[in-house]
């Protein structure tokens, strides 16, 4: 049995969204135990609607809810909130093994320091999407946001993470990590990233690859790509952007013609498989990595099948062995005298 | 008569492309007169390919060439070079108003800053090119690679430049400005854009709308997204590895069965208007901002068509009014007093 705590009030779309995402997960998993924080009486409506094993199910009744202006400091202190509470759980109880939140991206980062905790060595959390790429897999781009200023110490830390993900996650063995600039070669970006560059060459348990660009996210062999979380946020965002501009041009130049139309009928399936493998979110939200247990933040926007994803994910991350992953890539890293400075 | 240099050794497809760039160009401006600079006999052999009128175009034989992994500062010291004689021939002729080259970004900006000179009061030059958004129009992301490291006095300026840019080249009037961070907040981002935020607020002659994310860039109704080099960089990338990836899975997926080949007989229309839609390179190149004269850094891969569109872009941008717009909005700031540490 695996036990998952999800968030019902988080997003923008729950309670519906994350009570109809616990249903499907409940179905599509059976060894999963779904426990809902949030407010009782409401999701008790929502459930209603769908079917599932009432016995892997638990609710626990929060009143309060964060909302997305909340001040993550401010916010962590009602312990009365479906996010807060899970954190609390989620610490306390040694069974339960994952979170699943849509929520504030704040206060789930800050939940996660200040409730949950950091694995031992770890500076910072970091956030950690799933990004489609050319070999039709995934690149794991981290930090994305979690911290607009950076380190070495922590640009290196988020390499292990994310290389632990990577194989915990995906199965990937020996991950290609490389480091996002502003160009390839190595005396490339500002000295945090020349920094980084000289810490990652000589890190065991990461194989680095050296600099990559902006491209390389989608384009690249790279597995994993190391960002601080102000241009990684960037990164993700312009390819975001990207993605929606271009599906929106599809959608009205398809539509523009007669001819067109008539093509589109011919090409329904295979629009629709290129819009899934160009969804971001179809690996269910991005990682909180770096704590004690395994946190999955799924967009704020995210429908049933979204938050479904993310509770699957959760469970097969865990399943993998994320956090003993990370624990061990630690041992072989001597933090202090790879960055003297910073320890 | 406008005059303007051609770099015809720069880029990889020199001298074919350049040379078939400047016939066309010739053809579709009649105004226009260009300057060839680089090995004499072989770009004679391209220009006899063509139709173009002999009366308005030069060449100026250069037996040298600055190659893609060249250091730039070595390399404008070669005055030999296509590039190099063309910035001293740029500097020192009152009547030559642009330069067009498709060569190494880092010569070219510090050819830019060291033979032709900035204009008084900018700091530094600032890459500038012109992205496609969701209006069907341009936005101009600046600075996209040329300052990998930077100051707010310096962000701030790069906001003036191209909201002269877009208004001289694209006849925007009070152009609106974001300043790229990774959250519409005004606390969000690292101290240097916390401060360029505070400053902008405070800016003559720039219509600062607050801070925008990458999404933005091609999606949100700004004009200008001012950058530092390194995130407005990746930015950049980012987009463009992500316009490349949709291509590809379009281009796999429509021709995958028997029925989406069909239905892309009917689409073929469509799909070019798409391809045209998202086309980075439209507009013709980068713009090499805060230089005394027009200089447009045409992409390394530049075939004819892009050449062309460069050098229209230069003409029109030099009819625009650019410099004298610049220097215009740089009279009714006094960055003294409004970043006191910083002059």
């Amino acid at each position: 049995m695996i036990k998952i705590l999800v968030d019902a009030m988080g997003g923008d779309n729950a309670p519906a969204a994350t009570c109809e995402g616990a249903a499907l997960a409940l179905e599509n998993d059976k060894e999963l135990h779904l426990i809902l924080t949030g407010r009782q009486a409401e999701i008790e409506k929502e459930l209603a609607k769908y079917k599932y094993d009432k016995t892997r199910l638990e609710i626990v009744d929060c009143p309060d809810v964060i909302g997305m202006n909340d001040i993550p400091t401010e916010a962590i202190k009602r312990k009365q909130s479906s996010l807060i509470a899970a954190y609390w759980m989620l610490k306390k109880e040694e069974d339960i093994c994952a979170l699943v939140t849509a929520g504030s991206t704040g206060a789930t980062i800050v939940g996660g320091q200040l409730i949950l905790g950091r694995i031992r060595g770890i500076k910072r959390p970091a956030l950690c999407p799933a990004i489609p790429n050319n070999r039709g897999g995934v690149t794991l781009l981290c930090d994305c946001g979690a911290n607009a200023e950076c380190k070495p110490v922590m640009l290196c830390q988020f390499a292990i993470l994310a290389s632990a993900y990577a194989e915990a996650g995906f199965g990937i063995k020996e991950p290609k990590v490389g480091l996002l600039s502003n160009g390839t070669e190595e005396h490339k970006g500002d000295p945090l990233h020349q920094e980084t560059y000289a810490c990652l060459s000589k890190m065991k348990g990461v194989n680095f690859v050296g600099n990559v660009e902006g491209r390389d996210i989608m384009l690249s062999e790279c597995d994993v790509v190391v960002a601080d979380g102000f241009s990684g946020n960037i990164a993700l965002k312009s390819m975001e952007g990207c993605g929606k501009l271009v599906l929106g041009v599809i959608k009205k130049e398809f539509s523009a013609t007669l001819s067109s139309k008539i093509g589109y009928l011919f090409m329904r399936k295979a629009i629709k498989r290129m819009r899934g493998q160009l969804d971001f979110e179809k690996f269910g939200g991005a990682l909180l990595l770096g704590l004690k247990k395994v946190v999955v933040k799924s967009h704020g926007s995210s429908k049933a099948k979204t938050i479904a994803a993310s509770i699957a994910n959760a469970a097969a991350i865990y399943r993998g062995g994320l956090v003993p992953a990370v624990e061990k890539k630690l041992e072989g890293v001597d933090f202090a005298a790879l960055i003297p400075e910073e320890e």
